[in-house]
């Protein structure tokens, strides 16, 4: 592998932008989803099945990893696109995301976090140096400073404090990370709710040497009119020349008003999660196949998906399997959610090349509408 | 569809037999191992994949699809085959087995067995009648008499009984079957571990309008030893012009000695079961990924295997899935179980075209004996 890390604008349309991700393991077409395999899997999929949904790039989490199997370990295997079959791009999150969410008996300072495991309680301690160590032990493509995310609504003191310390980690993250040709490091916006915070966070993350800002600290708790008025207030002080990637999000709708905004990459556990539990993502909508009305439903999801398993299986077979909890009820439904999302990116992706961004918006709106009921022509 | 259901004997190697069965919907080529489809799902596998691994039949099970969804359901559905996106022929048991090892307050008597569900306890009655409707309804192509399997050791006195029971049950089964153009009915040997019970539930079956012949009531807790004696004792009066169906076993070591003595069809649980509790069955025997000496292996299961998931994921990955219970693990070695038994059939089938059948059971066994350790030349 060769080549340097880049990205390239090639439209626009109003906000939206369409461009592409050069690595040395291949390019990222944006606006991107990026499926989250947590645990070095995306979970109930085949590696080559999330490669022919369209996905490019997929996200590994930092904290899980550490945990199990470890990052020392991936890397004397060669590395976490060996160990999980996937020679693609990969994203790294930093951890302080999950560290929050599911670690035990957190300690925060300056110089970082110290807390347990939630698997088996053993001590460990985070720092955007041993963050970055971690992200370059498992090899990956583009790896995230090391940030403290606060959940929302929080005190303006705290997002404050917590803005503050994340912008110092920017800088230990980003000198940590040094030089890694054809890597890529991004820096994280955070500033809660607040918009004079969030606008301090991106002039100051710009001015450093990142390959790519993320806008991080949304999707946490808030209306999404409050996530989308972050992303109008944060836009402009994000550099052109690089990509934007908001993290942890969202629903499909999430996505398409986040790209009219001039969001580039998303990762969320929305598709693969709802998929595990019964929740369809198609075209017409969501669809619970828990509900009892699809016992006897014939129909697929979508007849006239590309997807096989939005297309050769019934309703009332997909109900039958979440309803016995079989793995392939998991496997279906995961599958179709991943293959709508995809489907939902290369549909922007051409509507921004065409200029018809807003009519792309206002069409899967409206299809969305028909709750799961195609029209029968 | 169109066309009869038939067995053609092609060759004869020692003991063992190479046949063929044909259906309107597809040969079935014998030896032939039936991955178990319970719940109208081999667990953990796409339909397509079990297919291309060369099964050319499934099994359902009676007991559990008459609870979920219901016989009457799937029949409204279109059938088993469509339910499940199986287009291929589909040998459905008669619920008897199940009633017995999962239900909950059984009751037998001459007409059926009355019991309560072991999902939600409803109250349900099993006859012959019922069971080959149920069949008739879920479109089986190979339905199986409703019989009386006894757990082994039992005593003569009950064996006989069973045995007793389940030909006057042989009876009504077969007249409710009636006359299926492209279907067929077998008929089930029982007789405990008890010779010449065995002798005479197989020569009054043998004279029956049965399509084939299972023996029935073993690998119930019994030594391998007993097993293949009964499958001896029994054998010179199975119809030789008819299939030899051995129910519910077993171990790759099992089909083996049972080919040898002349069986053509099995069915079991172990390799989907195993393959979710990381175990994996490879030409060079058992290996169980949950054994930490896999924790730094970076060797795949078997590097010459034809199934991706014993050949492009190294023994530390399925180690690290395994531990971490991801969905990702059960497919992969679920998919390497059931590759490594149709690999199994297949070598069998072509060793006993060509005369060696005895070379190739020397040669799988001295195989299996390396424990998971191909040799490296």
């Amino acid at each position: 592998m060769t080549g340097r890390f880049s990205y390239r604008l090639i439209a626009r349309d109003g906000g939206a932008r369409l461009g592409e991700i050069s690595t040395p393991r291949g390019a990222i077409r944006t606006p991107a989803f990026m499926p989250v395999g947590t645990a070095a899997t995306v979970k109930a999929m085949y590696p080559e099945q999330v490669r022919s949904l369209g996905a490019d790039i997929v996200l590994g989490n930092t904290y899980h990893l550490m945990l199990r199997p470890g990052a020392e370990r991936v890397a004397a295997l060669g590395g976490l696109h060996r160990f999980m079959n996937w020679p693609h791009p990969i994203l790294t999150d930093s951890g302080g995301f999950q560290v929050m969410s599911l670690a035990k008996l957190r300690k925060l300072d300056e110089n970082g976090v110290t807390f347990q495991s939630h698997i088996d309680g053993a001590r460990h301690v985070l720092t955007p140096e041993r963050s970055m160590e971690i992200q370059r032990l498992l090899g990956s493509d583009i790896q995230m400073q090391f940030d403290e995310c606060v959940r929302l609504p929080c005190s303006k003191d705290e997002a404050e404090r917590a803005m503050r310390l994340s912008l110092r980690w920017a800088e230990r993250s980003r000198k940590a990370f040094g030089d890694q040709p054809g890597r890529a490091c991004f820096g994280i916006v955070q500033g809660g709710a607040e918009p004079a915070l969030r606008i301090e966070s991106a002039r100051v993350l710009a001015d450093m040497d990142f390959h790519g800002l993320a806008v991080g600290g949304l999707a946490v708790g808030e209306p999404q009119a409050l996530m989308l008025a972050m992303i109008e207030t944060v836009m402009p002080h994000l550099p052109e020349d690089k990509p934007h990637y908001l993290m942890g999000v969202g629903s499909p709708d999430d996505l398409i008003e986040s790209i009219a905004r001039g969001i580039d990459m998303f990762d969320c556990v929305m598709p693969t999660r709802a998929g595990r539990h019964g929740l369809a993502y198609t075209r017409w909508g969501k669809i619970n196949l828990r509900n009892a009305r699809n016992a006897e439903d014939s129909r697929p999801l979508d007849p006239h998906s590309s997807c096989p398993a939005a297309r050769d299986y019934s309703r009332a077979y997909l109900h039958h399997l979440v309803r016995c909890q079989e793995i392939l009820g998991m496997m279906l439904l995961t599958w179709v959610n991943l293959a709508y999302y995809q489907e939902l990116m290369a549909g922007a992706r051409a509507a921004i090349a065409e200029g018809r961004f807003a009519d792309y918006r206002r069409q899967v709106k409206a299809d969305w509408e028909r709750s799961g009921e195609p029209f029968t022509p």
